[in-house]
């Protein structure tokens, strides 16, 4: 059983920090960016070091008291904000924001768990290396909740997960012990893999308090191209003789369908559209490419043969950085235009990939039986992973279907679930999305999981809630 | 508190399955390469299938019957074998051998965890497509046990650990639970990662009997080279360099030592040593090119650079097939020629690639004080990861040494552990190395891994001994 942090508790967790490290709770710790959820309003922790976050969570885990961690704030499932139940204290690692160290040579850049990863971006960069994750809020995504929540983003195709550029945590555990883990070996076979534990658990099994990370080499050119394609499984074989063409060149690969350009001319006129004619879907590729290989020739050798092969009708090679920019900045608003829209509901999911174009059309099948709604279908194709966002009617709101909300839902979700796909593909559980957890997820993995939060964290201080349905609700 | 497989145990156990699934464990599943360890006399499952493992382990379980999973055979730290203790059910899943599906178009592979490692390298190849874990055992490791232990090998420099090439898996649980997680997916954040617990964990917390498998490209044309570098340090300069030139596509960077020239032409004169005088340090590069880069110009062009840089002095570039099977040969050959000169001890280890060359020069000075040994230092450097093997003097042998050995195991692993490295890096713990855990993992960590142990095998039945020490010893 959980205690709220009452004011006598407050005092005990300030007793053992200076003062300047707590804070009343501001309006800026209490929501989330889409405002779905609001936190009750208690005492912001702000610990200046490992050692001041372990006597924070020893302190609380005395008092059994409840820890909500928060990175950037920029989580899209509810997962730093517990809008019910005992009084939290909310944790930020927004003061720890230190690069500890980079090793060029190694390919290796130790970061507190506060740094802003466009903060790591640049560290990185500096250092002539790539920090390769890379996602719409990079600006203010802290890299411990990139950790926490195995951020995705666009260069997953190339680089992986976040889980996959992380060599080593340091991480304070629900018990208030310090897990000493930050290595910078890329082998290293003693014992079970904490790191990929804490990595996904979102602040339920401890706090990621620093991270030993992978850099790469940066690509010597890139280069960028739209190409219309004749549909969804088009994008998939283009993207396989892309692989032929370039190898592992390929950075980015990402659908977006002609939805998503009408959105942008809605809300935001001024992203230009290049297309004459605005296909029903095209691909925004980036090539990086290290070598005597030209981008720009390696993408008109693709068109080419792809156009021969019947995958592609029309397309567009950015004839420099600002071209390239301008046809990255369609992909990158395509969120905000989204937004400005409003989704009567929005899903982060994956399917295998020789599903995905069955899922599209299916998708859209189903949820034309439902009524008149438009779907902005669009994302990091190459990994199987679409943001399938539902919209209203021209002339309705997301108002207007408060009721079917719960349906579309359930209708999108299940369709995954048959197709072997996943709810929640790069956003997490969170508290979105823990009653589809239960309803979704292999019974004996929820088992397992239950078992391992009971042992790492008996009273279940660790953002209690989140992932798992916590112990008392 | 474990119990014996007595005979009226075993008989319990044969009465969930068809009496072919069993028979006595014969010597080869009672020893292990090196012959270090002899495992007792019992009984050996052969399930056919994953609800058969389900069903012994379940049986096991309500008995309170240590179960000890064998793939095959091949680990080196006898994660295979148990000695002592009460008798238990050996494991073997080398009648589940089936590779249950190929998707090339989305780089797939599912297989049993019995599939030996060649036949799923094979299977991948049929499809066009590559599977790129390659270790020396591949001809009879199985890639259930390859995934047990995070095999490995080759390949990680540019493709990653065992774990790194799997998607998901299936296992049954100590429980006798099945988790069904054998997920085609790129991107997945459901929960805490099950998948990354059980690899790595050699057995000890349930046992893989299935996995989904990465495949890759394959890429367009290969290139060998040998080229002779002026010391460890510009080895890894070397590598640097060669990222530069030719990006991702160096597909294995391998350094060999003079001593493992002589180890060669001592015990194996048939191997050819191409060098007219054999240099004190050199690296084997393969490169895997896609596109119109040249793999031959383009170790020239290296070659050129590199020596420009002051850090290689001569070098070959195989102008074949044969020739580059002839310089890998040399480096597959070192393990056979070690194992027929008798070490005195070996070591898998891994350091910060910043630490390298100053560990091998750091190693020599603290063995020398020691007495006269031979050192033959090997592997593969791009991951940090060394053999590091020490040899008696010529005219004495491993038997002369018993004393010593001991001393020499702690003065590698110490110095090892001084420099941020690893004592296990790719060979597991096993039971050769529960006491180097003790010793050298943070406490924290282990106390994690007993409390995971605890909560997913409260009786401890899977692989006692192994990796954690057993309760009751």
């Amino acid at each position: 059983m959980l205690n709220s942090l009452t004011s006598d508790r407050a005092a005990a967790l300030r007793s053992g920090l200076p003062d300047d490290r707590f804070a009343a709770a501001d309006a800026a710790h209490l929501q989330e960016p889409r405002g779905r959820y609001a936190g009750q309003a208690g005492l912001l922790a702000l610990p200046r070091s490992t050692d001041e976050v372990a006597t924070l969570i020893r302190l609380a885990s005395q008092m059994r008291v409840p820890v909500i961690p928060y990175g950037g704030g920029t989580g899209l499932v509810g997962g730093q904000v517990a809008e019910a139940g005992p009084v939290p204290l909310i944790l930020s690692l927004e003061k720890m924001r230190t690069v500890r160290a980079v090793y060029p040579e190694e390919n290796v850049l130790i970061a507190d768990a506060g740094v802003i990863l466009a903060d790591v971006q640049a560290a990185a960069e500096q250092a002539g290396r790539l920090f390769p994750l890379s996602l719409a809020a990079e600006g203010s995504a802290r890299i411990g909740g990139n950790l926490s929540t195995n951020a995705g983003g666009t260069g997953v195709l190339r680089y992986g997960n976040a889980r996959d550029l992380c060599l080593g945590i340091e991480a304070v555990l629900p018990s208030g012990e310090v897990f000493h883990g930050l290595s910078r070996l890329r082998k290293d076979n003693t014992g079970y893999d904490l790191r990929h534990l804490l990595i996904g658990a979102e602040g339920t099994l401890g706090i990621i308090t620093a991270a030993a990370l992978k850099l790469f080499p940066r690509p010597s050119a890139s280069g960028t191209a739209l190409m219309q394609v004749t549909s969804p499984a088009a994008a998939l074989s283009l993207l396989a003789l892309a692989r032929d063409h370039v190898g592992d060149g390929i950075s980015a690969f990402e659908l977006i369908g002609a939805q998503g350009f009408a959105f942008l001319a809605e809300t935001m006129p001024q992203i230009r559209n290049p297309w004459a004619a605005t296909p029903d879907w095209c691909v925004l590729i980036e090539l990086g490419l290290t070598g005597p290989q030209n981008p720009a020739s390696a993408l008109e050798g693709l068109f080419a043969a792809a156009r021969e092969a019947g995958l592609v009708q029309d397309g567009m090679i950015a004839q420099n950085a600002q071209q390239s920019a301008d046809f990255w900045s369609i992909r990158e608003n395509i969120p905000e235009a989204n937004r400005r829209i409003g989704s009567v509901s929005s899903h982060d999911i994956s399917v295998p990939l020789g599903a995905l174009a069955d899922f599209i059309a299916e998708g859209g099948v189903r949820i034309a039986r439902l009524g008149k709604f438009r779907i902005n279908c669009f994302g990091h194709v190459g990994d199987g992973n679409l943001h399938y966002n539902v919209f209203p009617a021209p002339g309705k709101s997301r108002a207007d279907h408060e009721v079917e909300r719960p349906q579309i839902k359930r209708l999108v979700h299940d369709l995954v679930h048959e197709m072997g796909g996943s709810v929640s593909a790069e956003h997490g559980v969170g508290r979105l999305k823990v009653a589809d957890m239960e309803r979704y997820a292999d019974p004996t993995k929820l088992d397992a999981m239950r078992a391992i939060k009971a042992a790492l964290d008996p009273h279940g201080i660790m953002n209690p809630g989140a992932v798992l349905r916590a112990a008392d609700t």
